[in-house]
């Protein structure tokens, strides 16, 4: 497995943050969200600082849906970072953190009643605006005595080669609206002919988990043809958000973007490009969440069993499930796990990491070389800090696991384990 | 779409145990998990009945993966059935809800400690064993001054065309142990040779969502095989768990299990058998979940708007998500839905149900031809009623729906909306 940020091999144990698993199951339990604190802030650092240009404005904007806690939403608030939010749970998750409106952006396909009268009520900075229904329903119920910075999410054509689920700029995407039709321009001009709006520029996003630089490359060369055409019609794009898709290696056999490469690259791209066409150059974001977060976590499981089934295939069962770890089954994901109290023995043979959910599909890494594990050795899933805590139900109804953030050998619980009376907490019996 | 139970158009509104669909969303809001309680009776009467014979005893055994919530367990409870449980937070709920411990069942192939100490503490009825682990952690904890009753699960090879998600017998599969292994045959020999615990007999499940009945009959035929076999060896099997899987229809093209037909030849079946072998007739279970309750269960959503892409597909959003739905991705499974609220008119066109979740995967149902879908709208799904609340997330931070068990005009709340204070309720701030 490879190792990242501060993950080390001492004396044949994972050490995350300078505590070993050992300690860390000790203290709180498994299965349990580890993060590795200080990578977080060496990513969040490289991310801000390749995505810098001597003339471009920047701004790096979290998509919190990757993984979103209280402490989470502080971090990103501390690290001066932008965030996107797409619920009000999402956004009440970053009011009570305090994170200043003027950096929230909020996202969404079908934006509802409550979300829309949150975002007016804490004054979110900044809407970006999925079609015309949206725009029509954040007219009706603009409460006035200010203007509402809006954003139009748009729907480029650029193919991007990654999985079915995540592809987000097919012409058949739910998102956005298509660029150059007369209906998205006849909306712009509504939103600019009313006085309680701003328009400040595009949204798109290529899709998400892309490994392949050129499509970054041909969405930006996308949406620059758009804010020129849309130029010589007369609206300026002030702002132009990019949204993410950065891929990440999941395993030592994935490629994965790098950052600091391609972030430059997208800049350059748009200031040759607004230079040769007179363009005033706007202002312009990205949007990582799994670039971010993804190698900064992993989980920790305590093994339960092994077993060999007829057909001479082993599993290895440990504490937890698909109910916290969906990417498997959902999205045919691969992991790489490694028995962290056994790291400098031989990985011998290949297992199916399986967990405790009465269901076959239960699979949190399917083809894993394993050092030999055995009942209470510790096994380790890696880059499972997005989309795992934030996909977590309480299917069989398990208790959704803890979340811990580890530096310097201390770890802080930003989110505590579920217990039994969480399981029923909102459940009414038929009488008393 | 068809109409389950006491689900009835009523001048082109969907009615649901003599409760308007607009009735409930006032009442409740959306998105809403509605069951009809009277067609929940109907059904378990049906099965119950259904599952009789006159020379064997018989058990029906609710699944509680399902759906469990304290009301859920009471009426399983009024309803006089057995209940099985696979996790602490299972056996906790039907605790809670005053079942009677002899009347649990504990499955799950990796129990953990808790598990065990809780199975304990309450005195289950009876453990289902998965593996001799298993049994040497229950000998492990045992407090001793009881016989604990279990039974074995076994893995027969009885192949079932389904998912291969939800197929649970092939050799390969995570579950039970091989009828004729040597190793077997030795863990029931230390089961009988503890005076701790009692062997009654062994269990299997040939998968799930089965549709032809002679899977069943093929399965009742090697489970008796091994009970002859056993038999010879001096095991006798007192009593034997036939599991679920019987599949219902999600469409109206789905072909589905008539229980009153099948349950009854599989216990004529088990008669035949032991009557030409020779051998005392077993006690028998069988254990059906969806077929008890997903056809009892559909969710009300409120529509957001349509979408139609440059492609031409059309998008039907609602209010809910892959967060409350998530069988359509996971399984790739189908569903059938209908403009509640216009039941009268003609369904014009074929939409993608999606929500609001910011992901291109969020589908609730892949193609449905509907009346044509306005803001406001109603928006019911049917045949939600099995593993759709208890494998609810809160991905993107969505509150998980309330869900309503409706009869005769009235509606009982068996779990509350979720709120957003819920959302961060095991937040943690990194610093105050």
């Amino acid at each position: 497995m490879r190792l990242f940020g501060t993950q080390q091999n001492i004396n044949g144990e994972l050490h995350i943050g300078g505590m070993s698993v050992s300690q860390l199951k000790q203290q709180f339990g498994t299965p349990l969200y580890v993060y590795d604190f200080a990578y977080m802030k060496e990513r969040a650092a490289m991310i801000r600082s390749a995505f810098t240009h001597p003339k471009i404005s920047t701004g790096v904007m979290y998509a919190s849906k990757a993984f979103l806690t209280l402490a989470m939403a502080q971090w990103i608030r501390d690290e001066k970072m932008l965030i996107e939010v797409v619920s009000d749970g999402e956004l009440y998750t970053v009011a009570k953190a305090n994170m200043p409106m003027e950096r929230v952006f909020f996202h969404g396909n079908a934006k509802t009643f409550n979300d829309i009268q949150l975002a007016y009520q804490l004054r979110v900075g900044t809407i970006i605006l999925d079609n015309e229904v949206e725009f029509k329903s954040f007219q009706q119920y603009h409460p006035g005595g200010f203007r509402q910075r809006v954003m139009l999410r748009l729907n480029p054509l650029v193919d991007s080669i990654t999985h079915e689920y995540i592809q987000t700029t097919k012409n058949d995407s739910k998102f956005g609206v298509a660029p150059y039709s007369k209906e998205t321009l006849e909306l712009v001009s509504s939103i600019q002919e009313d006085d309680r709006f701003e328009f400040v520029g595009i949204h798109s996003h290529v899709g998400s988990q892309i490994v392949d630089p050129k499509t970054f490359y041909a969405q930006v060369d996308s949406m620059l043809q758009i804010v020129k055409a849309w130029s010589q019609k007369g609206i300026a794009t002030k702002e132009l958000n990019l949204g993410g898709g950065f891929g990440v290696a999941y395993t030592e056999q994935d490629a994965e973007i790098d950052l600091t490469i391609v972030l430059p690259q997208m800049l350059q791209q748009i200031e040759l490009f607004c230079q040769s066409e007179g363009l005033t150059l706007p202002k312009v974001y990205i949007e990582p969440a799994r670039s971010l977060i993804a190698n900064a976590g992993l989980t920790l499981y305590t093994v339960h069993s092994t077993k060999r089934t007829d057909s001479g295939k082993e599993f290895c069962f440990v504490d937890g499930s698909m109910a916290d770890h969906i990417r498997t089954v959902l999205y045919q994901a691969t992991y790489d796990a490694v028995i962290a109290t056994k790291m400098n023995l031989p990985e011998k043979q290949t297992y199916t990491v399986s967990g405790r959910a009465c269901e076959s599909g239960d699979i949190l890494v399917r083809d894993v070389k394993l050092a030999t594990p055995e009942p209470l050795d510790l096994l380790a899933v890696s880059t499972t800090g997005a989309y795992h805590y934030s996909m977590a139900s309480n299917y069989n109804r398990f208790t959704k696991p803890a979340v811990v953030f580890v530096e310097q050998g201390k770890a802080k619980v930003v989110v505590q384990r579920e217990t039994l009376d969480d399981v029923i907490r909102n459940d009414v019996p038929l009488y008393e």
